[in-house]
């Protein structure tokens, strides 16, 4: 039995590393848990991200994963360390991967990161940047409302073309050369943010990132998949899954034959 | 006492990924060998490789380094699977990193890759590019005089360009949207090579992808440098140092306070 790869996230967001993922590993076999009936965590305390993460990552063990993705910035910030001292699989999160790769991409040293409210407090990115680079400038803001649009599928929206230029509107003139989109529901809003930021922004889309270090690790541990079978993937959220498996169809339907099963799972303890 | 990453090469190539890890990763120490008497190991049996490879390991590993690098894309071929099973740290070749960059670059799924004979006869890039999706097309091209050049430090004159025009002459047709620069002496020629392949064609770097793989692996195992102090590097070569240390200095200049000391070491066995 091919054993998979969980990924959970708080609602959609995730579902962005989970399209890189279709694209770079694509015979990887893919566990998925959206918590949507709790989304956003952005706005909440880190003893409820942490418990909530713990939940599901308690529901998700039961299918043998090779491996977990906590696809969610404010979840990874509030709960990755404890998560990894607590599980016998690798547990990756998603805030290293951008944090390497805007140290990588930037020219300046003076990077951006735009994330939710728990991220952006927790310091997370701050961290990462400079455990890597001591003499990184980092300039970070909240953009509350952007994961709302993105969970209710508003995401292409004048609304959302809206949001993003309020929101960043000072942001915009901080001299940064890279803006580590620091939340996983983020790259639904990715092309607005690139037009009001300007070209001369390289965005850092912690997914792609996230997936590339999943690669890594995985060959690293000799644990890619060797099946050239086409693997059957597993969508949970905890809402109602009608919204949920529209976003998904949307979102990753060029990466699926099939749209996606999605199963409700009201009850986590 | 800090441990260091040691990086091997069969001359100067390897500096290519050295520049990075000092961009990318400011805080680690380096131990640096440039099999520069015997490059270039492109035209040499798989056999040779291997044991020139052995040796400069055994050489290396006297410093208790934590990680080690195989920064030549020819001994990653030759000598990776060998040597990852003989070493108890991690080893770390080139060919996977590009060949995951170019997994996570690429629309059309067409990719060409350009290395040395000893590379290209190998068959370890379509080998790494299809065990992570077996879909991809790869065209690959051995470059046999790009090594010379770039060895002798003629890596910025007119006969450069016309060697990387006529080398280039068809591949430049090849319906690729991504070409992996698959050694890691090519990045000195990588503006000539991006000026004959087109604007079109996305260049990876080997060596960034290394750099940013290593990054990966030592967080993943908690190895990351955590002193503030500025690391202290040794370079070492088999050749005459002058030239070596010319080419050091000009490519590594701006991330090096001082000339890198460079020792020769005449015997190895």
């Amino acid at each position: 039995v091919q054993q998979a790869i969980a990924v959970l996230d708080s609602g959609v967001g995730g579902l962005t590393v989970v399209t890189e993922l279709f694209r770079q590993l694509p015979q990887e076999k893919i566990i998925y848990f959206g918590d949507t009936a709790r989304a956003p965590y952005g706005p909440r305390t880190q003893q409820e991200v942490l418990k909530f993460t713990y939940q599901i990552v308690d529901y998700l063990l039961q299918f043998d994963p090779k491996l977990l993705v906590i696809a969610c910035n404010t979840a990874t910030a509030a709960a990755l360390e404890d998560i990894r001292c607590h599980v016998s699989i690798p547990v990756i999160g998603v805030v290293h991967p951008g944090a390497r790769a805007a140290v990588r991409y930037t020219k300046s040293g003076i990077i951006g990161v735009i994330g939710t409210e728990g991220t952006v407090r927790s310091g997370a990115y701050e961290s990462a940047l400079l455990s890597l680079s001591p003499t990184i400038k980092v300039h970070s803001l909240a953009c509350p409302s952007f994961v709302t649009l993105v969970e209710q599928a508003r995401y292409n929206t004048e609304e959302a073309q809206k949001a993003v230029e309020s929101s960043l509107i000072d942001f915009r003139l901080k001299p940064i050369d890279c803006l580590i989109l620091g939340c996983t529901h983020y790259p639904f809003l990715s092309s607005l943010i690139q037009d009001c930021m300007g070209k001369q922004v390289k965005l850092v889309n912690s997914a792609d990132e996230t997936a590339r270090e999943i690669s890594t690790v995985l060959h690293h541990r000799g644990q890619l998949a060797q099946s050239s079978l086409t693997p059957v993937h597993h969508f949970f959220c905890s809402g109602h899954p009608a919204l949920f498996q529209q976003i998904a169809w949307s979102w990753l339907g060029s990466g699926m034959k099939d749209c996606p099963v999605v199963s409700q799972v009201s009850h986590l303890e």
